[in-house]
């Protein structure tokens, strides 16, 4: 097996394209079901007919098959609505109708309106249910060779008893973001938790570089129901680690950190050795840095319009 | 006058999108005519009818009202093709039906298929009225303070006698890429032409940092015709120039050069004092380099995505 950098993003960025391919994209959209929440006459996600098929009944949401739309009928309030999502959740964890409820995490995360406004939380575990776009944090970590500028970028590789991607390569630092965190926060708490790096450095020195947002589909090995639909955004961030500095795991949830060249990286990527939307935060930092550029890389305008998505659904 | 970062890029990237509205964007598509050429069942850029109107009857070329499609009938290699469109575009200029075609530059641009095979070359001033993507190369030089590791951007005043945006500022260098021409090669002749810096720092020190895509509606300020639909695709480099190294103009394109703080640069912004797809390059950067982050910027998610848009006909 041989990736190329463009077989990554399509790994990742799975959700067609209406100017790609409109019959294509048409025919996604009409099997799923949009979320809403009432008053709000806008899609907050995509959700799978057989997921929305469960909520056919349940207090507080209306499933209308002609528009396929299904709606939070009740609550007007961030805790109105919270609360009447978190009910039917628990409900549905007791009834062990959604494998992905297993791994409930007790985290919640925001979902947002088109004026930007929080409309509810809803637990993590639950999101790819009901489609809605959810956050994270990315940060590479590289050091620069002082004679020949040369790159090299720690990588981590994740437990092989994690329950999603478990053995496979990660960005530095990553995790979702909590519903009232901001971006800047949840990084650096993730930067100590998963990477032992020194608070201090990491507000000094961490330097904001966008954001990476795709429209994934989930397979196998995110674990649970597969086809589920999974709009995110990534906050993307670099920092330079001086040399010598040595990451290392504070938490079960890697095994072992790499301090590898680019091509080192590169060779992993190529045979699907990274988690798929970590390969795309590596394809940006190699385009940001100048190591992937038109004249190496095939598909290199494509990648970086991909590497971009603009959601359709509202965005914080 | 006061415009945000969102309102700059809406005004360079234009072209409705299917997703933020369906009908506005059907709408706008089913007004235009698709060019295309022969036995390749695609559109290369979007013509406004008054323009495809032009073409009807012309030998070379078949307008199909009913589907809306404006097709280049003749030829089969580039050659063949590149003959036929100059042989059309040179008739209309002596017949003077377009404003456009009276900046001719004898200059080549390229068209590429869906295999990234080149298709024809068109004169570069023609290239708006068929609706291609053009390409580009945009250079950011800028200083760091070797204290403060403040920015300083190096921003020109294009001259006020240019054809187009006369007495707008600029980003430090930028211009077309001739058929033929590579983006790098392009960008060493237009850093020696517009702003006389060394070959040698340009070629070492020039960083590759990806490509700001987006879909352009002309307007009054780009001279000719209003209303043609310009796609286009700059590469965006960056290049840190040593304190005290001097952009000077080396043509009669630019009227001077100021080295502005990040904040002169932002207020000259938000006074549209621009070129449109210039302060687009500025964004680009200011995100690339942590000065606008979520914190920063309200817009920062939409403005990311906008950045790199994913345009629908073929790129190299």
């Amino acid at each position: 097996m041989s990736l190329s950098n463009l077989d990554l993003v399509n790994e990742c960025d799975a959700f067609p394209y209406y100017q790609a391919d409109p019959d294509l994209y048409l025919a996604s959209i009409s099997t799923y079901f949009e979320l809403r929440v009432a008053n709000h006459d806008y899609a907050l996600g995509y959700m799978l007919p057989s997921v929305a098929e469960v909520f056919r009944g349940v207090p507080n949401w209306d499933l209308n098959d002609d528009d396929r739309i299904l709606t939070l009928t009740s609550g007007s309030t961030v805790s109105e609505r919270s609360e009447a999502v978190e009910q039917t959740l628990l409900a549905l964890r007791t009834t062990g109708h959604f494998k992905v409820l297993d791994k409930w995490r007790n985290e919640l995360y925001a979902v947002y309106g088109r004026n930007k406004e929080l409309l509810f939380n809803v637990e993590r575990s639950a999101s790819p249910l009901l489609g809605v776009v959810t956050y994270g944090v990315h940060l590479t970590a590289y050091t620069k060779d002082a004679e020949t500028g040369a790159l090299k970028i720690w990588t981590p590789r994740r437990a092989k008893s994690k329950q999603t991607f478990g053995g496979m390569l990660d960005n530095a630092v990553g995790g979702g973001i909590s519903s009232g965190e901001s971006p800047f926060a949840s990084l650096v708490r993730e930067c100590a938790e998963e990477a032992s790096l020194p608070e201090d450095l990491v507000r000094r020195d961490a330097r904001a570089c966008g954001t990476v947002t795709y429209f994934h589909i989930r397979g196998e090995k995110a674990g649970g129901e597969t086809g589920l639909l999974q709009p995110e955004c990534e906050y993307v961030y670099d920092l330079e680690v001086p040399e010598g500095l040595e990451l290392k795991p504070n938490d079960d949830e890697v095994e072992e950190f790499y301090l590898w060249s680019v091509e080192e990286v590169q060779g992993a990527m190529r045979r699907g050795e990274f988690k798929p939307n970590c390969a795309l935060m590596v394809l940006d930092f190699l385009v940001r840095h100048g190591v992937l550029t038109e004249e190496s890389e095939r598909d290199y305008i494509e990648i970086v319009a991909r590497l971009h998505r603009r959601l359709e659904f509202p965005t914080l």
